[in-house]
This record gives C-alpha cells, structure tokens and sequence, in this order.
C-alpha cells in the first residue's frame, strides 16, 4: 500500500533558512472527494520567491505558519478524478506542495501537454518562463543593438531572460555570483558577457561591461546591485522590477539605493514592478513562442535537478546561498 | 543713460544657500552683434530646480562656477534686434539671467503671444506649466475617478498638476509645507484634499486622505515623503517622478526610500522620471489646451511675485525655505 510522504514547515527562520527548519511525515494517501483529484507528484520547482513566503510580515504569498506542508508548485500525474475535466493519467501542474500525493479542486489544476520532459512545465513553459517573457518583452521592450543587463542571470527566470533578450538582438551582460556560473552564462546560455558581484573587482569590470550604459535593467535582486545598475542607465533606460532575492533571506531590509528619484529624473528612467499573473490570458502566445525557440536550438531550458522529496529542503537551503544554475528541480517520482 | 543691473553667483554654497551668495554689480548695456538680440528683462522665475544647477556634483543643469550672472529664465521685450526674425518690441521667453539687459542669439529666444500678462509665460504657459501637463497627462496617464496625490502641491509645478488632474475627473491630494498653503489648495485651487507634511500628525492624517490608496503619486520632493506615498500606493500605481526638492538644497543626499523595487513589484507600480524638453514638440498642444483652460476659468495660474531685481536672491532664499504658493516671479521692469 503507497504512503504520503511530507515535508512540514517546522519553524519558521528568522535569519538564514536551515534543512532543520523542515521536518519530513509518513501518511496515508488522501482520499479524493467529489469533484476532486488525487495527483502523484512527478517533480518540484524551488524558486527564491518562495523565502519571502517564509517572513513573517506580509508578501503577495500570503501570511506562513509552522505544522503545514510546505507550499510550492509542481508538474504531477492524474491518479484518480471526481470531476470529469481531468482523467487518470493526465499531466498536470499546481500548487501540489512538497509530498509525493495531494488532493485538489480541478480548476486548481492546469492541465498540460504531455510531449516531453515533464519538468519542462516548471521551468520555461511554467511560471519561471512566463515571467522572463513578459517581463523582458512587455516591461523592458527590448529593441535590438540595446543592452540588456540582467541580475540573478543564471537563475531561473534570468537565465531565459537574457537568451530571449539576444534573440530580440540585444547585447546581453549577466550578473552571477561565481565564475562557475559566469562560464556558463557565457557558454551554454549566450550571454554577451557576464560578471561575478562576489569579485572585488565587481565595479570595474561591471562598468567595463556596461562601457556604453544600459538600455535595460532586469533586476532579480534589488540591492547593492540594483543601485550599481541604476548609475549606469542610459536615457529612457528601463528596469524591470522582477525580485528582491537579496532581501528575502534576512528579516532587516535595506533601504533603496542611493539617487531614485533623481536618477531617474534626469535620465528619464521607467521603473516598473509586474507579476507574471497579470499577463494570465497571454500565457499560451508565451508558450507557443518558447517552444518554438526551443525546437529550432534558439534557447536552452536549463535545469538543475535534485533526486527525491527528501533532497527539496536541501536544494532550497543551496538556492538561497546561490547553487544554482537555471530552474531548480526536485524531482519526486518518475 | 540706460545702466544694466546684474546679479552674480558670488560663492557656491556648501550647506543652505544665503542671499550673501549673491551680489549686484552694474555696468553698460550690452551691444548686439551681427544676429544677435538685445533684450530687456520684464520678469524672470525662480524654481527650486535651479538650486541642484549651484551644486558642485554633475547635474542636467551643467557644473556651476562663481562670478557669472546667475542663470534664469524670463520673459523680455526686443530693444534691438540684428536678427530678422525679430524685431524691437516683440516678446521673447529664454536664459535672461538676473540682469536687466542681455544679448542672445536669436534662436536661443522664443517669440510668445503678447496677451496678457507677460509673466504667463513663465508659469502656467512656460516650463512650469508644460512640466505639469506632460508629467500628469503624458506620464501619470490619470482616469477619471482616481485619487492623484502631489508633493510640494504649492509649488510651481504642483499647483497646476492638481488642477489638470482635477479637470480629468480624479480626485486631487496636495501635501504642503504649511497649514496655510494648505488652505489655499483647497479653496483658491480646488484640490479634495490637503495634508502639512510638518504637523506632528502628518502620517495619520495622510492616511485618512488616501484611504483608499494611491493611483497617481506625482513627486516633486523625493525623500520621506515619497517614502510615505509609496506605502500607499495601489496595485498598477504610477509614481511620476518630476523634481526632487527635499535633495537641492543639500550636499549630502539620502539613501533612497525602503520597499525600493519589493513594493514596486507587489503592487506592480511604475515609477517614471521625466524631463519636460523631451516633449518639446508638442509644447504648443500644451499651450492652447491651458490657455483654454484659463480663459473658461477651470484653472487658476497662481504666481507669488516680489518686485525689482535686487530682490530675486530673497526670493530664492525663501522659495527654497517653502515661501512659495504658486509660480515665483520677480518683476524686473513693467
């Protein structure tokens, strides 16, 4: 007979988040009831995001609390329907949390194609994807000769970020906090150049970079890097306010960066904030372009993957001190 | 025989700027050469963006210098003119300085409209005005219905957002620096609603004003108070970035405000700065549309004069200081 296994939030963090911060439970499997599904996690996404859930002052992921399974979004197999929309066997994605089964609600659901790797559905053609793509089109609108510097650019929505970015003809500078990574920006992913913020050299070499000023920021981090960006705009520069990951691990934020407004003024520069839930009805013209990418070689969904449910508590930790290079997945069952 | 008043910048100031930062010197009319204008100063303003051009630190106004005329704008009459383009008697608006006579080249001169009022042209149909009808209008883009809240509502520029937006049905909020500059803004121009920023209960009575949120923050001051609307901001707000007064008068500028880009993605915000000559093709648009407005008495061009050259460093000193309750003029000649 299957069991549930389950990783509950056991305390919250009030600096750095640990593995110890989670537990692991062994259960039954749920019982579906009308006009539910049961679904068989396949694999789980961990994005930084998902620490600003954790803080005890409010975000968009609404209050946290202990003794809850954790939260988060997952690819998973229909096993069993009490509504007719979906079917044993069906591919697909929600907010499944961290355990192997969950029970839901159908229109909680979306249902996806089921043409290659499932893990796919968390990464480009998911949440990470859509964001990069409206983000970076809708919000930068990029033009092709600019240049478009991108923080976080071997993280999951960066790393897709800077590739669309180039196929619109831009020059592409990622920021990344190792060497490791930026080989691989400029590598595998494309990128133009890229630059590490953790060398002591980071201003020279970020401002060698950027020589003729930036047309668009995409800023993942907020920050020190932010304001390091901001002094390099170019008239009618835009930044694209996408995350804050330098300030979801610490409960004591920053304060902005020196020169907004005034920077802003007198190089006439757009600042704007977007979540990707605005842009919901544009989701499948999204999708239908980064496939299209995809298939012909212009872009690499890159994924960084850990083995088993249990390794999620780990691979989050490791997220947060910067471990990883594209969408970071667990994966729970084949 | 005709003499020519000037006023020179005597020091740059290190701290807050002194009227003994100024003095007068008189010499010869000046002659025009070949193309060139000979104007009579009839009236010049004085705004508080003029105090970052006497800042050591780069500024869009260029790096300031001692024993020069100071720069300024005003309105003046043709005595001579080697130019065909204009002739003695026509009015002009262009980089007068503090003085009563000066020379240009006739195309650093504007032919305006001589009805009415001369000093229009340095308010309501001047920078000024087209600064406000660009920045609500253009960057703001107000619906009908929505709150609008300006800084330094009192001020040149302020005074006249509030009344443009007022006239595209939103409901208008001006902070102010006194509690009688406050009661002008809701009797003389119209504003819903007015807030001092120095009453001890300026966070509460802020908050009552814009109960329901923010659409539109239009900034002119930039520090703790845009710290403050940007907490109150709505979801898809826009925060027009115009002046940043709070900073001039300083050589120590703040860090930016907190929630800087967190808040911005939350409720999805733009945050936009912007210089009026980007929109200098359609200044004449601008103009027949606040012309109209003024002549069907929808708007009021409120302008604060002192009279007589010798008193524009007071009247900078003070303007500085939050003396001002509309467009400041000092009338130089009738």
């Amino acid at each position: 007979m299957a069991e549930n296994r389950q990783i509950l939030i056991a305390s919250l963090p009030a600096g750095a988040l640990a593995e110890s911060d989670y537990e692991l439970r062994t259960g039954p499997v749920p019982e579906p009831g009308d006009g539910e599904v049961l679904c068989r996690t396949l694999a789980i996404t961990i994005g930084a995001g998902q620490r600003a859930g954790l803080q005890g002052s409010a975000s968009y992921a609404g209050a946290p609390t202990t003794g809850i399974v954790m939260g988060g979004s997952g690819v998973a197999r229909v096993e069993a329907s009490n509504d007719p929309s979906l079917a044993p066997g069906d591919l697909v994605t929600g907010p499944t949390g961290w355990q192997d089964y969950s029970v839901h609600r159908a229109r909680a659901l979306t249902k996806v194609d089921g043409g290659g790797d499932p893990a796919l559905h968390l990464g480009l053609l998911g949440v990470n994807g859509l964001t990069a793509y409206f983000g970076i089109l809708d919000v930068g609108q990029p033009k092709a000769g600019e240049t478009v510097v991108v923080s976080a650019a071997a993280g999951s929505v960066g790393h897709i970020v800077g590739q669309i970015a180039k196929i619109h003809g831009c020059r592409t500078v990622g920021i990344a906090g190792s060497d490791d990574k930026c080989a691989v920006l400029t590598g595998e992913l494309g990128f133009d150049a890229a630059v590490n913020y953790r060398a002591a050299d980071f201003r020279d070499v970020f401002k060698a970079a950027t020589a003729d000023g930036i047309d668009i920021y995409f800023d993942n981090t907020g920050g020190d890097i932010l304001g390091a960006a901001l002094r390099r705009m170019k008239v009618h520069g835009r930044i694209v306010c996408c995350g804050v990951v330098s300030q979801y691990d610490t409960s004591d934020p920053a304060p902005g960066p020196r020169g907004i407004p005034g920077l802003l003024v007198n190089n006439r520069v757009r600042m704007e904030g977007f979540l990707v839930f605005d842009f919901a009805d544009r989701y499948d013209e999204a999708r239908r372009a980064m496939r299209g990418w995809l298939d012909r070689g212009e872009l690499v969904a890159r994924q960084d993957e850990f083995q088993g449910l249990e390794s999620a508590p780990r691979a989050f930790v490791d997220l947060l001190a910067g471990g990883n290079i594209g969408t970071r997945i667990v994966r729970v069952a084949g």
